[in-house]
């Protein structure tokens, strides 16, 4: 994706500055035309809030029309491939693609449910979920009123605009949309931080359904160079770190039973906040661990 | 299975003696009456070193013929239906009696090469071992030399033996054959016991497949009413522990994440020792917890 | 002590009960008197209930009188040395007979506030109590009204005969009105139970003062043969437990830093339920440890 | 102090250099006049390791002169005030001016000893040690034959002269002769840092005296907001961290025991290397906590 400065777009012509962020909302230029004579923007932040309010003042068939705009999730659209190039690669990220049939049809019986009832498309933030969350989504806001899931739908639009605002514009301060989860290893057994030893992250879901998110290494800080997951939101889901100590401590030759009481260390914990810092330190000694929620 | 006590084992009249525990050993009576004429046996103990004595004593064709005496581990014997019924209680209790085609393949490959390698079957005692732990051994002993591997199989036949006796013989004092396996929820967030937590005890295959053992709840005290294994050996394997704490501290109230950070916490431990005693206890509040071999 | 078992009262003849129990209530026999006919009693429980009726059913004078025959906590009559042997038994077990010339004066002026409040000496079951949670009852109850202390005085009297009551009657079940105290250590590093540490128990006073309540060693559970407290109130206060882990891992040759890095682990906590059940167990490793209130 | 930049040291004349670094070495400026020639040092540690060679490259007399030169700990010199500045301070930092008469008294008979043994005084690095490690120093290098000492006195000879050149000179990378420690506190009642908890950090001897060293609270982060001890040796000694978690629990109104089962929380920990980092963290919540040596 071509990526534009703030500094670019606040001295560029305006149709230039239409044409770089006519489709941060979905179908709907309209919201940058709205705000191309506020410029210039200090910060992206700005920018961004120019754009919701621009949203918020519009008339109700306007607003309307951009909710209806958008595409169902996992529907017939994206199985035609007529998705915008936004949608397409959104729907990707929670794994909206890649569907069993049976799953095809829950989310078809959902969208059916929902339009029924509110009259538009489920519109969810895709990147900040998993697809069990996506469903959870689903089943909570049928519950809702016309008037709340309005809304709610015009949460997610934000949410899904200030996601595109901040892969397309280059500026000095983010947005919050990012999270980011780490790990830290101690050898409480030794009396220091555990290098050497393997990290896997798995995503599990409800159906005991595991994929490989990343895996590492930790340093000899005890960390992996880089977190397990930055610069994104974390999708709310369940989560497994798997510590391979087993191998660590017969490496360096610690007394273990054998085999070793511990060998994989598997962790299990739950993201709600996608855009949340996630911390989860293992203490560990051949017989015994700690881990928490640290920070 | 019938139990006799070791007082009227005391006071049979030898033929009954030989009766009561001619299938101790595998296809062995004579084991039962070399002791026959040592009564009384003060204790069971006594009486399984008195049996272990006499094959020690007996001469190299009868121990060898003792030896040869035993049926293939998942072999023909065990397809063909043509099993003493203590080895095929034996065999089925680490589920070689539900092998897949290709475990089957396996187990024949590996009995071949040690009967190649030794001239006779090999000998470990299932009870205590899981599917993997005895491929593992399989391995492991197809590299000792002869003697090594006689007195190997010697070993697991009193192992065998002795779980045997266990069973069939009522005495006050018991053989130390079994091992324990128990559990204890302290919820460090209230500062009591937890109450009420759902415990789901898996066996894992090093394929990565789960086999449930058993379940409980705990009660006031924090504990499983029983222990999760006791009264047998603990089968060497790798173990998960599933502690459903995110249900607990909901019915509690105590406030969580939406969802809960921890719903289900899974300990993986490896049991080395069939006789050992395995308390895996588990600390923890909505946040954090912490394990280890306990006593 | 004489003590005499619950029968033997059951079948005495009046007058004889009435001298074995006369001085449960302090110099008022009147209440054994109420209840020699309701004999025979079940329990001790039956007994000390029919004695706490027979104070509430008494006439407000009595039950006035019954108060103000109670002596001043640490007063004139302590110094003088006529209290009643248990009276006297009772503040020594606080330590409030070998109190400070500046403690004696505070608990002096205490004293005559309360009476100039209430009319009535401040009553209050001190082996319930240290010497600093009996100041701050004071301070507490100084401020209630009337009605509310004379039910916390009640309240309190109740509690001394139960404790008199323990200590006079045999019975098969006994009166709930002790704590215990114990303690476990587990050595995390090796995985098993720590023998052979050092545990000393202290009280720790506001002003910082410690006196050594009792030391141990732990067996190779890991466990004080006998609990630290028990088969009595723990009073009321704060304690330190020092465990010697530098000398432990140093005898068993475990690698720590020269000196160790944790010498004598200090674990501070505060009682505040003298009948209740206290396990305050150390996991530790020569680097690291955790501790909890357990069960 | 005044301070000199390395720059400047660099470009200076041989007796302006000498001047400013004559008394790195105690009464021996010869060691700045031998290296003034091999300028300019392109970092501290080169210069520092100059001189350390100059010392090295001298004849046996110049070097026993450089030691003899030294004062005892805590002698007569240091009663008459006839120190110089660099050691004054030095001696104070350790509390060696203000020792009891009985501690004077045992320096002085160390001192004694020592010298009749090896013919000069007994010389430490004192910024590095607290009193009793001193002590312990002492008695150590007492059963030493005289070349390990000399290596030994030599070796606290380049400690000091790198504080001192570490405190008097000004360059881009410092030498590695400062530690560390720091603390961390977080909540797992709560899942997150625990912010304004109360700090003490106490430096314990062998008698049980207790001196308060630093104290702070933590902050939004669960740090304090600078270590609690940095830019110096950290003396080798015994610490206590105190932990106010009972008023941190009872301010934010996390339910407790009355009164608090923890209240202040004591963490006591050996420093036995000057120059390392010490994290000390806390996981606390109102029933439990673990702590470890972190990194």
């Amino acid at each position: 994706m071509t990526t534009v400065s703030l500094q670019s777009l606040n001295t560029a012509d305006k149709a230039q500055f239409v044409a770089a962020l006519g489709d941060i909302y979905e179908h709907a230029p309209w919201v940058a035309e709205a705000v191309a004579g506020q410029r210039p923007f200090a910060t992206l932040s700005a920018l961004q809030e120019a754009m919701i309010a621009a949203v918020r003042a519009a008339s109700t068939e306007k607003r309307m029309a951009l909710i209806t705009g958008h595409p169902d999730l996992a529907g017939k659209a994206a199985r035609a491939g007529t998705l915008t190039s936004e949608s397409k690669a959104e729907q990707a990220s929670a794994g909206l693609d890649r569907l069993s049939e049976a799953e095809f049809s829950q989310f078809h019986l959902l969208n059916n449910d929902y339009r029924k009832k509110f009259g538009m498309p489920f519109i969810v933030c895709v990147r900040r979920h998993g697809k069990d969350s996506i469903l959870r989504q689903f089943e909570r806001r049928l519950r809702n009123d016309a008037a709340a899931e309005t809304d709610a739908a015009l949460t997610e639009i934000f949410r899904i605009a200030a996601l595109r605002l901040d892969q397309r514009v280059e500026a000095a301060e983010r947005l919050k949309v990012h999270g980011r989860l780490s790990t830290h290893v101690l050898d409480t057994h030794g009396g220091h931080p555990a290098a050497g030893v393997t990290v896997e992250l798995f995503e599990i879901s409800r159906s005991g359904e595991r994929r490989m998110v990343t895996s590492g290494t930790t340093n000899r800080d005890g960390r992996t160079d880089a977190p397990l997951i930055a610069g994104q939101p974390i999708p709310i889901g369940t989560y497994e770190l798997c510590f391979h100590v087993g191998q660590y401590f017969a490496r360096r030759g610690t007394p273990q039973a054998d085999p070793p009481f511990l060998d994989v260390v598997p962790v299990q914990f739950v993201v709600a906040e996608p855009e949340g810092h996630y911390h989860v330190p293992l203490l560990v000694t051949p017989w015994s661990y700690s881990t928490y929620r640290g920070s």
